[in-house]
Order: structure tokens, then sequence, then C-alpha cells
């Protein structure tokens, strides 16, 4: 049965609270979610991690097809005057970036590989950071007439931003997205389509993955360059920290006027498009690891989970074995019968010839909702023994194997909720409503110097609205606003000029 | 009524017959699929188009998922040093590539953005053109034992192979497809599952795509560089040219010996990997419009098509009006209740205040399997007309609407079982057995030397296997042997150098 290795105490070492950046890592690759790759930067996502990410797409695609969406593909590579012509857009985000220079290898003067210097490029292109400057460039050329809007589409796609500092999944040099890309007839529209997909994200986060968020508006010092408004929503992590984990923006006219985008109105006047963009990445899973993961392992949320329910046959004799890997079968078959979410459970039977503890920590530390084991005894007695994720390793439920299938779609569910609940307490419990400099400072401050220590969370405070009191608070604690929160509406003080204050706004250190 | 433009017979000028290449590209701008972008070579897929490929993704990847693989994710970037690694692999085809020199921008002395001449790569990093190079590296790491094996993997992504002469689908810069990379403990093993996966893509590419395909082996001169064995579908499309539909290698030890791919036995030896790869792109949606389309417009099979049913309500009278929009909203719901091919009817309302001629001639031309009126005395009758794509434009059915409901899946199948029997009758009606090289020779030479003739198709004779015979019909006739079937016995004379053939081959012009 299920031995941890002797040595630690958990499966991941070290534990959360000893180095959470480290124990992300380890985490990763014991669940076999992703690795490095030789390309600084690059990441492999492997089969894991990258069944997690389908599902989202999955999840999320068909979010975006009910709110009238559809998806279309535009180029890898933009051409540098798109870039220049971008000037403010650029100057945010999109210096580091790859560079495209030529257009053909051959073997150099050494006898080795290199760029051919008869192969040029004229013009350099750039591996999309992000695509608002190539898609405007086509909009323009399709919008001619309000009869032509609205266009509504979004592309899955891979963008490239040069990181320094890469991290998995948080900060990758590529990394996959999706990008929305959408033009309106009139502000109010654009407006109300950037606040529609704020709510499916929201929706998205919630349902599937489990995560309660704050939702708002980014002030200007983190807004998206070039945006007249971004939201975003934000969620905390197990170290308190905060994560963006989407973010949609109004664009007001200033990207169609960049890329003439402009139409004949209704009453025959020439106007540029009112726009929008949104996106959502593979970032999201390293939000759901440092949301849900705990020091065994992985813990997945079973709406996301690429298998719900792993059944791992115990084999220990030779004359048993057919006939418990044939009741195993018989199993699977019956729960994918069975449908959750609006769709049939995901099964699989871990034939492998490991031994039974091996097995079964391989699937903690994936995080798989709920592992079953079937061993000859339970033949006998019709039983199954069955774990779940969210609950501790050694707990056993054993269960009548028709009682097991017919609750498990509840028992997924149950595990669904549970983790929603764990993190809402989680981070309600690290949101602290507060009206002194004196505690703000206090609480962003970590107690101990010698060694890395989880501390501080969301601070609720209020603020005058001055870049120079985010500036100066962010040198000090490296603590930023993460959100103007929506539906705030208590007026105050702002502890740090004392100055009137419209609403509290959500203050935290961020990934 | 669905009025055709007075001066045109065709939706599409210049017919196929005309000029069919130049029918191609103005179909693909009038079905909307398409375009250029100003990025030399890369096209933007239009969401008609996207809409075909992501089918076309879906069916394949449950396919693929059946045969027992999972996707994963690889870098988009590939050092040097691996092509460098991979020399007899690269002399291919892989050196018109894409090539990263720098990462990050800045403003040159002229004021202009450029490539920052401080953030030179001190390795160049190529755009992958395929991913064997960078998926063996991470294989090597993964694979240590035969326990660790097969490794069944797949990746949907983009990949970039410059080209000089661009053709939208059939030949671009970047495009999207899938690549199938695995690794067997055997020979045999690995050979099988080359032949698994060329089922895989015969099956889908008739079940789906609706389009017969001969089954065989490259020559050598057509292999996939540094492949022991390339097998392929060879399709042909109605300007009776061969389109390579897509392709399984067998990569020997090759690329594991390469990659340093290598495992511990069962019986506890050192061996290299055997590894296959297998891939299908875009240029599938080339393949789909060159082997349906007509005069009028693109063809779709249901299988495949984004929209099976659109219904046009017709409302010439506002009083009307609003009965006709329900009663069409309540048709496409009963239809998307009927189930086709394993999924819902897929059904549009085209609710557009545009001319019913105007609305239809936009379906035709977009090939849409079913298109249905509905009026407001079709509302007195209990009636609605129905036009099949696969028959004339102006034949209609007038049909009670429960009638259409009851029939809607049979109809949709009929249609698809039509498009492939054409598309067959086709393809056997201009294949020939050719027995001397005078009536070879005949059989690929156009009849009229001042514009461009339809002419030739696929000729079945026999080959001695030599290289010269091969290279002196291509440049005499730019005909190739598109394949060696699988199947085929019959021994005979070569009758280009009178020497024995083991067995009739495939040879055409192709894309």
């Amino acid at each position: 049965m299920a031995n941890q290795p002797a040595a630690a105490k958990t499966a991941i070492t070290p534990r959360r609270d000893e180095d959470f950046p480290e124990w992300y890592q380890q985490l990763i690759r014991a669940a076999e979610l992703a690795e490095p790759s030789d390309v600084r930067g690059c990441m492999v996502i492997r089969p894991w991690g990258y069944g997690i990410w389908e599902n989202m797409q999955r999840r999320l695609d068909a979010m975006f097809k009910a709110t009238g969406h559809v998806n279309a593909y535009f180029p890898l590579f933009i051409p540098l005057s798109y870039m220049q012509k971008e000037a403010e857009h650029v100057e945010g985000f999109a210096k580091e970036c790859a560079v495209v220079t030529h257009h053909r290898l051959d073997i150099g003067p050494d006898g080795k590989m290199r760029p051919a210097p008869s192969a040029e490029l004229s013009e350099p292109l750039v591996v999309r950071p992000t695509s608002e400057t190539i898609i405007g460039a086509t909009y323009a050329k399709w919008v001619q007439s309000y009869r032509d809007l609205p266009i509504l589409i979004n592309q899955w796609c891979n963008v490239v931003r040069w990181e320094m500092r890469p991290r998995i999944f948080l900060r990758t040099t590529e990394f996959l997205w999706q990008e929305g890309h959408t033009v309106h007839e009139s502000e109010a529209e654009a407006r109300e389509e950037t606040k529609r997909m704020l709510d499916v994200y929201e929706t998205f986060v919630r349902d599937y993955v489990a995560v309660p968020v704050f939702t708002g508006e980014k002030s200007e010092s983190e807004r998206f360059p070039g945006a007249v408004q971004t939201l975003c929503i934000e969620a905390m992590v197990q170290d308190r920290k905060a994560i963006q984990a989407g973010t949609s923006h109004f664009l007001g006219q200033n990207f169609s006027r960049a890329s003439g985008i402009q139409f004949q109105t209704r009453d025959g006047k020439q106007e540029f498009g009112w726009t929008t963009s949104w996106g959502m990445s593979t970032r999201m899973i390293g939000t759901l690891i440092m949301a849900h993961a705990d020091d065994d392992g992985l813990v997945l949320p079973p709406r996301i989970a690429p298998t719900q329910i792993v059944i791992m046959p115990i084999t220990p004799k030779e004359e048993t074995r057919a006939a418990v890997l044939e009741a195993a079968e018989k199993l699977a078959a019956e729960l994918r019968r069975v449908s959750y979410a609006g769709a049939p459970v995901e099964v699989q039977v871990d034939r492998r010839d490991l031994g039974g503890g091996v097995k079964s920590w391989e699937w903690i530390k994936k995080g798989v909702p709920i592992r079953v084991e079937l061993g000859p005894r339970d033949l006998e007695s019709g039983n199954v023994a069955v774990t779940r994720r969210d609950q501790p390793v050694k707990s056993k439920e054993f269960l009548l194997t028709a009682d097991f299938v017919s609750r498990a779609a509840a028992m997924l569910e149950s595990i669904q909720q549970n983790l929603f609940d764990r993190a809402k307490e989680f981070r309600d419990a690290n949101t602290r409503t507060i009206d002194t400099k004196e505690e703000f400072y206090d609480f962003f401050t970590p107690k101990k110097a010698d060694k890395p220590e989880i501390h501080g969370g969301f601070a609720l405070a209020h603020w005058n609205g001055s870049r120079e009191v985010e500036e100066q608070i962010k040198a000090d604690l490296k603590v930023t606003i993460r959100c103007i929160p929506f539906g705030a509406s208590e007026a105050g003080t702002c502890p740090f000029s004392g100055a009137p204050s419209p609403q509290r706004v959500v203050w935290a250190k961020s990934y």
C-alpha cells in the first residue's frame, strides 16, 4: 500500500512552507507537467500538462462560441514596420522579441551551418508577441461598412516574448494562448464586449479551475500599452501572492486609428472602429498548480483533469490476475457511461506491471481526483477502495462497486466544489482591510529576514488615484495595485497621502 | 430566387476548364477561406477556412487518441547546432527556413526600429520546419529502458518553410499541421506503427474528406530525407494531378542515433530506439477544394463542413417577418436535435438583412451541403424549399418540414457518399494502365500548346526500379512516381528500360 519514501515526509521536497518557488519547480517535474528545453526560456509541455491545456481550451472555446465568436488564424510573423507604426503599443512590452533576419541556412567557410548572408531579409520579421498589429492590418481590409461589424474573432496560437528570467508556465519565452480581437460600431458595444469576455474568464476560472478571483480594472500604470481600459481577474495562490489570470482590454479607437480600420456609419459618415482584445494563456496552468497543489503533488479540479478516475488493478498472484484485470476494465466501462460536467467520465486503467505503491504515488503526484484500487480480495467482497485526492493520502473508503459507479459523478463534483471552497477560504483568510500605512507596511514585510517566508496577502486599502503613491509602495515593498474592484463604492481616506479616496483597491505582491 | 450575376455563367470566373490555377485562387477568395497576408508566403486563414480545419483536427485527433496517442507541445525554435547534427535530414528540405538572430528591438541612429545590435544571439535559432531534432533531443532524456517505450506522442502546431512560390494551402511559408513522433522497442513495432498511421490517414480522407486515395510507398528519390521508408496516400484532384495528402515515415534508427535515443533492452543490452513520424497539414484544405469544388464555388463534404445546413428566412413583408424568423429558429432547434456522424447537426440561421439571391449565392460559394429557404408562403403550406449543394443550383425540393427534419441526417450522408463516389469515378476514369513508352508520353502531353489544358491523370505502368528512368521522365514530362502501391504483384516489363519490373507503380504530375 501506498508507501511514501522513508526519508521524506512528503512526496515533494521542499514543502510549500519551506521554499515555495523551489516546491513549484519540483512539483512540475514530479507531476510530469513540463520541463525546460535546450532553447533558453522555451518549455516542453509534457502530455499530462498538455492534457490539462486541452481541457482548458475545450471549455473556453465552447464559451467563446456560445458568445458568438469564431476562430481564425493569422501569421506568426509581423513586419518590423508594423511594430514601428504601433510605437506606443510597442513601448510597453514588445521590445524583447525574437527577430527573424534570414530565410535560409548555408554552410560557411568553416564548414558550419549559418544564416546564409545572401538570404538576409530586406525587412526583418518579428515573431508575434501579440497580434494586434497584424490582425488590425487584416481587419482594415475587411471592414468597409457598419454592415461588416461586429467582427468577433479569436485565435489559438503560440506567442514569443523574450524572457530573461524564465519560469515554467509563468514566464516563458514561448507560450500558448488565445487572443480575441473584436471590432464594433460603437464605444458602448465595445465596452460591453470587454466586460462580457472578462465575465467569461471569471466564470471559467471559477467553475472549471475552481479558483475565486477579484474582478476589476487596472490602474493606469498596470494597463496594457495602448489600451483605454484594462479589465482583469486576479487570483490568490498559496504563497499569498496575486496572479493575473486573464485580461480584457477596451482599446477605444487607438488601434483602429493606427491600423486604419475605418467604416461607413449608418448615417453615411466615416468612423474608426472600436476594438477590444482579450487573452488567457498557459500561465493558467501555473495558477492552477499554485492554487491547489499540496506537498504531495498536484491536485486537479475534476473538470480540468485529463483523467478523472484512475483504476489500479492489484495483481499479486498470477492465478487471479486475469480476473482482476477484467473486473478493472468492466468498472472502467461502467464509469465511462456516467456523465459528468457534460461529458463521459474520463477513466484510465493503469495496467502497468509496477508495484502498487509506486503506481499510487505517481497518480497522487499527478493529482488525479479519484484513485481506485481493486485486488483479488475486492473481487470476493464486491468492494473497491476509493481515495479522493482532496482528502488525506491514507484515507480510503471501501464501497460496493455499484455504489461507487452510481456516486462517481457526485463525488467528482464534491471534489470540484471542495477545491473551490478551500481556495476561497484561504483567500478570504489572507485578505485584510487595512486603514493605516503602518499596518499596510507591516502586512507586507516578512518577519524572518534569514529565509524565504510566506507572508502578506491581499490588502484592501484606500488610494487617492495618484501614480506617485503606487510607485513609492512598489519601490518600498514590491506591492502593486492588482485591481480596482467592481462594485466597491465606500469612499474614504488614502492612508498613504491623506487625500480622499473613492473606493478601496486590491494591493498585493504578484507574479 | 438565387439569381446568378447576369454577365457570368458561373459564380467563379474563370471556370476550372479555362484556367484551373486561377479558378483555385478565385474560389478561395469567393468562399472566404483564406487570403495572403503582408508577410510574403504567410496566409490568413479566415473563419470559414479555419472552421474546416477545426473539424479536420477534431476528427483526426479522436482517431489518434483511439490508437493510443497523446498530445504534447515542443518548442517553436530549434538551435542551429541541432540542424548541423542532423546533416542528412537537413540536406533534403530544411535550408529554406526562418532564422532568428536577435532577441530585442531598439531604435537605430536613423530613429527607426531595428534588431538591437547588442542583442544578437550567440547561437541562431531556426523556426521549426519539422520537429524531429528538437523532439529527439527531448526523447533522449525520457527514454532509459524498454519500460519507457513505446512513446506515442502527437503535436498540433505551426511550422515554417520559406517558400519562393507560395500558393494558399498548398505551399505556404507558415502552415498548420500535426506531427506524430513515436519511439518503439523493435523494428517490427515501429513498422507496424508507420502502417497504422497511414491507415488512419486513409480512413480519415475517405470517410471525412470523401476522397479516395492510392496508398503505398515512395520511391527512394521521393522519400523523406533520413527515412528508411516513406508511406503516403495520394489523391487525384480535378486537374488530374496527384496531391500527397499525408505521409508516414519509418525512420529506422537513423534519428535515434543522431539524437541519442537509447534504451536498455529486456535482456540488458543498450539499443537505439526505432522511431516513426507522420504528418498531415492545412494542405488537406487545398486537396478538399480541388477534389470537390465546382465552377460555382466550394462543395463541402458534410462531415467536415462547419455549417451543414443553412436556413435562409425570406421576409419580404414586415407583417410576416416575425413569424418567418420564429419558424426558422424553430426548425433550426429541431435539426440540432438530430445526430449526424456522431454529433448534433450544425445549423445556422442566416438572419442578415440581405436579398435572398445574394445570401443564397454566398452559401453556394461557401459550399454548405444543404440550403433551406423558408418564406411566408411556406408557413401556410408547411413546406420548406431544400437544395443540396451536390445537385444543380436551381434544383429545389419542397418538403414538409417534419419530413425534412426526419430525413436530414440521411440526406447529409447521401451527399457525403455522393461526393466520394463522384471523386472515385473521376479518378478511375482518369487512371490508365499503360504498357508502352509512346502511350505514356502521349498521355502526359497536352494537345493544345497555346493555353493551359487539363490532361493526363494517373498512369499505372511498370518500372524497373531505376533512378535514371525516374529522372528522365521527370525531366521530359514533369511526371514522377507518386507511390509504389500496396498489394500490386503483377510482374512485367518496364516500358522505359525494357528491364523486368516486379509491379506497376502510380505515375502522375503532382502538387
